[in-house]
């Protein structure tokens, strides 16, 4: 499909800067975009590639002043990243599906499958459970007994879902991820050995929430796990039993979150952060890469780091004097000596 | 089924606190249990729920005082953790299986299945494996040639076990786990690339281990990397080539363990803890969550924490002193200033 | 297969000391080999095992100088790493397999399938995938459409490659890793929730890199994620979308690279480490495990540690002084004291 610049600048509501009848083809990187793609400028580390791009149109902010000439047509409009968005929708990244089940997938007699359910070679859903309509089965996606799957979800090749574990409408699940594994509880006996205590919850996965490859959340001792609507989980995340993620929390990749936390609404959690279990972390909170959340956190919109996590800013001073510490073991040292001299010791 | 607390006390051995016809359906959890639900206080973090719960019968320590009314009637135990863990086991959690050998897996003429084993629509079981009595293999489970599994063991769905592996008895291997991918082993070439090491030994988990979703174990170089009896290893686990894990050690989600370490029995490692290669740790050590151990621990029973890690309690004085760090520059520079007016320059 | 010590020695180029008629059947660890098995001494730290062994050959050193008596064998060698690694390809390791495509997998008909492929049973092949001649395919692989694998790869079982993704010659993936699963874009809407980018470029791996067990890689939301020729990356590994890992470049397990974070080439990358996105990392750079890179590193060659990293040995001085932290209150406190005392307070 090739569209004019100006065509695309109608559908973005943008206002168009050089010649309004650039032809595009696909979207590229700033990097190496090169005649017939449409890049875009969001983040100014990139804004030398502005210059010497062969893209054929650059979609920057409104306000963006360019200091060198541009040679392609700009398109400015008002969020460039929402405009990257609806662009990368129409110009392709629809997962397609044929609404059939394969003859080689294996569904239980007592499954219900909705309508336009498409399902791929050896996947499984066993007794009970429930496919809504529309929703795509990848190959080798297993779906356990009285699970319930929503409508529109997408599940990607060897996603693994267990009994009785449900999943929102429209959510999309990346490949291997493992929703409903035992959560791990043990009782220590008196001889050093540890008596397995069985899980008898599940996961609720409420509308809209993305879970990324190789992630995984266990089900729920009693109860359930559950990821609040609009929640989205990076790659390799855990999520131990009874923890709760809430609505339209984003959590970066490798992220840990121990059993019986619970996150509040709208926070943003950095990849390789880790929370210790039975804590509360109230709406908006954000947690820097790699810091390890100790209790409780009250304060809406408080930001943290280092491990345990302190408020955002003490630690970088702290860290920023953690640097500086050799040189202050050296001047503390020069300090005793001269008040050593001052007493005439 | 439905049962009364006095039936329930008598079976924990317990005593009763209000009325013992209390009739109990589920267990729920304290936060949102309800009538008919039996639920628990262990952790006193939730003891305010016990004066609201709507839950018919709550399980409590023997030594537990309330502080306001209870409407509930209360079991009194001496251990509310083993006690819940006999009860879910009761009520429920058992893994259902029939005995039967689906005719949509793949099970090599040479492999040997032993009776009531039960193994679900595309799972595969290569060359000369075996398959002890009892055991569940669910759906897209995968055996390797000569691998060889216990009894009354539970191989969850999507699990891979590679060939030469050994699997003891009871065992439980969680959703996608990995147990025998080649162990990280390289040798540096001349010319700046690496040559692969062929990794020739295999797994052993011994009897009773658990191991959680999305786990990797990796195969030894020559020779065997070990999970001893009893051994719990949570979910996102890094296991390299040649580690050992002692017997009845638990391990958090996200810890990773490098190549030829040892770690000792009865040891409790956090979550996202890290341990570098060819070390040994002492039995009963505990590695605080996120901590780098990075030498050999020979205390046992000693605590640890940091990265890399430092005696536990020093950890926590030192990063206390990190948290005044910069209010200890300021004061220094105050100091020096006053010795300098002091010295008359 | 049973060979002597001098036709070892002679295949490695070796010098022998010791008795070259010993026999050798098979390599074991120096801690527990036993007679016929050869063995080998690279790092010192097992160097008490080499006067205890029962091993029949010892592989060490052309430098090595034994402190007590020998009893086994010793070939010395120039490389004893390099010698191992060719030792253990002469003895085994090698994948079997026998060119079949199993009759219990599906490949499209329009998928291109080259000559002595192996396919395991329930492994998938989609529309328009290429696979090269020699691969092999364990079972319960997923290949998504027009993806294209090259020669001599070997899949293990439960791999999954999405659509698009390019898989270079010799590549080997282990089980359950994921290659070409979304990138994590969302477009932050007004209303607080998220609106998904969709992600239309690839994941690129070129020839000779290996992959770890459950390892993610993400495609890219424009152009292509790379992982370039020879890089080796371990287990649990993510790779965020349009990331870039140099030719060459080793990264240790549960190691983390954040979305267009560009890693240069023969870089070696320590386990749980992380990198934020949009930054670069020049040729040979070492980090250490657990840090934290946030920043672009221009060294070619420098070493890193902490979170946020600092240059190896500044980081270690450091964190020498934070151990001694707690002393050095007490220490400014006394030197408080005394500055008063002098100034007659």
């Amino acid at each position: 499909m090739t569209v004019t610049a100006a065509h695309l600048s109608k559908l973005l509501q943008g206002e168009i800067e050089g010649n309004p009848e650039a032809q595009v083809e696909r979207p590229g990187k700033i990097e190496d975009a090169g005649p017939g793609e449409i890049t875009f400028l969001a983040n100014l580390k990139y804004e030398s590639f502005a210059y010497t791009t062969e893209a054929s149109v650059i979609l920057v902010s409104k306000d963006f002043e360019p200091k060198k000439p541009i040679k392609a047509t700009l398109i400015r409009v008002d969020d460039v990243y929402a405009s990257v968005a609806f662009l990368l929708d129409e110009f392709g990244g629809k997962v397609e599906a044929q609404g059939e089940v394969s003859s080689s997938s294996f569904v239980h007699e007592s499954a219900k499958i909705g309508d336009k359910v498409s399902m791929g070679h050896f996947a499984v859903v066993e007794e009970g459970a429930e496919v809504g309509e529309g929703t795509i089965i990848f190959p080798q996606v297993f779906i356990g007994k009285n699970a319930k799957i929503g409508k529109n979800v997408i599940l990607y090749p060897g996603v693994k879902i267990q009994h009785d574990c449900v999943v929102g409408d429209n959510c999309i699940l990346h490949s291997n991820a493992v929703i409903g594994s035992d959560g791990f509880g043990f009782a220590p006996q008196a001889d050093g050995t540890y008596r397995k205590i069985a899980q008898t919850g599940n996961v609720i996965l409420e509308e809209n929430v993305e879970v990324g490859a190789n992630t995984t959340i266990d089900r729920a001792t009693m109860g359930s796990t559950v990821i609040k609507a609009g929640a989205k989980l990076d790659n390799l995340i855990m999520v131990a039993h009874n923890a709760e993620i809430g609505k339209n929390t984003v959590v970066a990749a490798q992220a840990g979150f121990a059993g019986s936390s619970k996150i509040g609404n709208n926070c943003m959690i950095g990849g390789q952060a880790g929370f210790v279990g039975h804590i509360q972390i109230a709406d908006g909170v954000k947690v820097q890469a790699q810091s390890g959340i100790n209790k409780t956190i009250k304060e809406e919109g408080s930001a943290w780091y280092g491990s345990p996590a302190l408020p955002y800013n003490d630690y970088l001073r702290s860290y920023a004097a953690f640097r500086r510490l050799p040189d202050m073991m050296k001047k503390m040292k020069q300090l005793e000596r001269e008040l050593k001299a001052l007493k005439g010791e």
